[in-house]
């Protein structure tokens, strides 16, 4: 792995010297760094007008260069030294980037040298450009970016390659890439009809539509039936709240300009928008004395919390101004912990389990020996021992991460891979010592005392709008029976049936899925149009509803249908239509 | 009836009267109208400390004056005259209207006079004291008003009183009102433990408990389910837009200084917090070409609205700033009104009939001739003779009034009688001719024309936060069966019947009851605390548990519970328990 990243980082290098090769003194460089994927360099084109349709020339160029296995020296210079040389190179950004380095008292710098192209630089790099096998990277895109990422400097041109370890690699990755795109969750959300934008209503805050509509509260009920079943109790909180909450919470010293504000025009009161609902639910806990027997407390609630993106960041579902969280609370004794954690895994594994992602890896975030977190160190580290224990017994795939805590207490993080082999960080588990001490929560333990409890923050889905699109690019809008908005349509070849399709119907309406969310009504339509059937029968699988039946005469007489499902095509006696689709998966 | 607020507004005469008689010259007057259950005196008293404890009092100097048989004289007095007498009466409040009616160019004005109280007075009062029967009127309260209801003019004093015909209907009405104040929603709320407010998120702001959510979240999904019965599709919308949206709907320029602002500290964008949601469903109705083959489409939402009321009328839950609404919109053709309605019609029927508060009366608000409507009036005209139609097929107790309609469209405003005679504005169905015309909303119809729909607006249980506040004072807490947070809680007496509370918690776990709210999964627990008995049944009766259990050893053998329910006590087989359950109303 840390030899593909310096491979990467060597292809910028070769990039920028391919640039400088090409275009001379025209082009300036500034910085060119590795990436998860490959690589990019952000240069500055003087009098140049760089076009996408340049790449493939660039990309021939730093195939030379790699073909003539130049070696990648690498130097180190005085900072008397280095500042001379800037002067003489015409490379105003490295040059900028020196006098900083000379400014904060560094006394020498490092530098890479391929070929003419010198870059500052402190590597690491590979020996040599011939250790990279050609077909391996791609140069891929070219953007802007703004010098130092700040919006008052110059406009940089970023140039973007991908890298991989072998060309096959690149080729799988590509591949991935093409079909994450066929999956494009705002495609599909379009062609499903699952949700729509109105710039009247503005960026990031989608309106569901009737399918999507019922595919997020089927998911959200899902989630919530697993809590329930662990004895959590609904709650309902407003949307938004006074500033004082926020305050005696301590999330508006941290957070409060990352709110919504919201204003009284009758007596210019300030209130905030929910960006979390921790805070409500703990005033909910406080709203009346508690006894150590009724301990754990636990509520749970799916509620739209608002945050206040960037309008650039916003974009179909993945990022939204209006998040809607499967969120819950537990107020629980600290020798609590583990059980609770342990039910909260068992939750997370057969929900993912059950979206087809049951693959997760668990990250359990431990503090440091800084001094950046709040609350009894022994209380951290009593906890992270019952987190360990929990994940251990509930053999979860998980790694240890020291500093990677909130300030308020340790976490789990969970991992999920999707269909086509991308991991998407998914629930969350996080103590909070925090918050219980700052709302002065308690209860009233054996002997009669005040004692505080501990919180334990759990979304399951996390935001389901963000869910939503991950599932529909995990799914390719081929959705699992169970949650699919329309999961049945009936077809009719002709009128001649019609009788035929009312017993059909009748059946349908009777039918309730009780597998993996109880009480599942089943959701159908027919169509009976005049249309051509072959128009009707392609509307049903642009839909992709996952189980289409197509009824004629012939069948009518037979007794039977014909159900045509994602995977195949099977004739079914109706008494036996019932149990089949109860049977799909 | 108009005989009664003529004798209730001689009765404003008569305790005016009184007052002069008791305090002279250190009492002023201001205004003193009848109201519908009896009447009030604004007065100012001059260096006079008037407290409840002299309402008995001014009461016996009402009955003497009564009892004197008085005559109410009427004359009238040219403006001029008036004026003058004015100067001499010492009354600054009478002087500044009269002063008013001469600016505004009145001739002549009428005064009343019983004794040697003169007031100026429009009228009607009935001809002689004597004509009220003793003991049919009281004065119950004092508080504060602004003269003119103006914050920066003189506080005057308010005397209330309540009059009936009879002393009799004043006994009825007073028991009434006690019963009401046992019934208070914000004292059972704390009882039972169903809601709360926290000063620190605010007022009008109120937090659902376990037991709360439940019952919120069981009639609201008792009322969808009956629209969703009726082809209405779930949609989901954000809880904020930009401004656009209202001004485009013409909302903005109508109710713009009502609405919850909402500021972005990201870039400065104004958002607003929706106070209704027809704007947004006709975004999404409008998000796709439609054909008049899918009409009516209809939209249904539990969602919550903002309203930004003063601080002042905020108490419980009868006025809030978070209102919950069982909203929902109908697209459709002008021809299609009429049995729009009668679905809807239907469904409000069914609902209160359920809920115990049956009797309803439907006022059809008609337009006048006045040009305070939009839209085209022979639309009016046809859709007016539909909801009359409507109304007189589905034998609503209605009656007509014309000038009480929207300006957008004619509507179904329902009342609805409580269990102690109270009656509260429930449903209401309002059509809208704008918005569609607003939003451009189209379809196309047989000829591939385009064309406008109409759109319905229509909430059954309103805003379920008021609904709740009805709800809880109708059944004084004592639920129907189907909606208690807690259905049936199982006691044991002591732990000999540890096995058998298992037994029934097992069938208990099982129930899962089918009316009127489908799939509505049985609530109960079990108490096995080492607390005392009666102590435990005492617990679960102050929750108006509508089924409590309780287990001895002797029920364990003899395979049979004894159920407790808010009327009756029976002793069950326990093979019987469920379907004893389930037949409980």
């Amino acid at each position: 792995m840390e030899d593909l990243q310096a491979r990467r980082h060597t292809l910028a290098h070769i990039l920028a010297l391919a640039l400088q090769t090409t275009y001379g003194a025209k082009v300036q460089f500034g910085t060119g760094p590795a990436t998860d994927t490959g690589f990019y360099y952000d240069v500055h084109f003087d009098g140049l007008d760089f076009k996408i349709d340049d790449l493939p020339q660039l990309q021939v160029e730093m195939e030379k260069i790699i073909q003539q296995d130049l070696e990648v020296k690498h130097f180190t210079k005085p900072i008397a030294e280095a500042l001379v040389w800037v002067d003489d190179a015409g490379q105003p950004f490295k040059a900028e980037l020196i006098r900083d380095l000379a400014a904060a008292g560094e006394e020498e710098v490092s530098f890479y040298q391929i070929g003419d192209f010198i870059d500052l630089c402190k590597g690491p790099h590979i020996k040599r450009t011939g250790e990279i096998p050609l077909g391996s990277f791609a140069l891929t895109k070219i953007g802007g970016a703004y010098w130092r990422a700040d919006e008052s400097r110059e406009q940089m041109t970023r140039i973007t390659g991908l890298a991989f370890a072998t060309a096959e690699k690149l080729a799988d990755y590509q591949a991935m890439l093409n079909e994450a795109d066929k999956r494009d969750h705002r495609k599909l959300g379009r062609e499903l009809d699952l949700f729509t934008f109105s710039p009247l209503v503005g960026a990031g805050l989608p309106l569901f539509t009737p399918r999507g509509a019922v595919l997020r509260e089927t998911l959200g009920n899902y989630s919530l039936s697993l809590r329930a079943a662990e004895g959590f109790d609904k709650v309902w909180t407003p949307h938004i709240t006074k500033l004082d909450l926020y305050k005696k919470s301590g999330h508006f010293a941290k957070f409060g300009d990352e709110l919504f504000m919201v204003r009284s025009q009758v007596n210019g009161e300030e209130f905030a928008m929910k960006p979390m609902n921790c805070p409500h639910h703990a005033q909910i806990y406080a709203s009346r004395p508690r006894s150590y027997r009724e301990l754990p407390v636990r509520y749970m609630e799916c509620t739209t919390d608002y945050r206040d993106e960037k309008t650039g960041e916003l974009g179909g579902l993945s990022r939204v101004r209006s998040l809607t969280q499967d969120d819950s609370h537990i107020f629980c004794r600290q020798s609590q912990i583990k059980a609770e954690i342990a039910k909260l895994i068992g939750i997370i594994t057969e929900l993912y389990s059950t979206v087809g992602m049951g693959k997760l890896r668990a990250r359990l975030s431990y503090r440091d020996d800084s001094d950046a977190y709040l609350g009894d160190p022994a209380l951290w580290e009593m906890s992270q021992a019952q987190i360990k224990d929990a994940a251990i017994e509930n053999k979860l795939d998980y790694f240890e991460a020291a500093g990677e805590a909130a300030f308020y207490g340790p976490k789990i993080d969970f991992m999920a891979e999707d269909a086509i082999g991308r991991e998407h960080q998914v629930a969350t588990v996080q103590l909070d010592f925090v918050q219980p001490a700052r709302f002065e929560l308690e209860f009233t333990n054996e002997e009669g005392k005040k004692e505080q409890p501990v919180m334990i923050h759990h979304a399951t889905l996390g935001s389901i709008e963000r869910f939503l699109s991950v599932f529909i690019e995990h799914t390719a809008g081929r959705f699992p029976f169970w949650c699919a908005p329309e999961q049945v349509r009936v077809i009719t070849v002709n009128e001649a049936a019609a009788d035929y399709v009312n017993q059909i119907a009748e059946i349908l309406r009777g039918l309730t899925l009780e597998q993996p969310l109880r009480h599942n009504d089943l959701r159908f339509s027919t169509d009976s149009a005049k249309d051509n059937l072959s128009k009707k029968i392609k509307r049903a699988v642009e839909l992709k509803i996952p189980a289409i039946i197509v009824v004629g005469s012939r069948d009518a007489e037979a007794g039977q249908v014909v159900v045509r499902t994602y995977d195949t095509e099977q004739t079914i006696k109706l008494d036996k239509l019932a149990d089949f689709l109860k049977g799909i998966k």
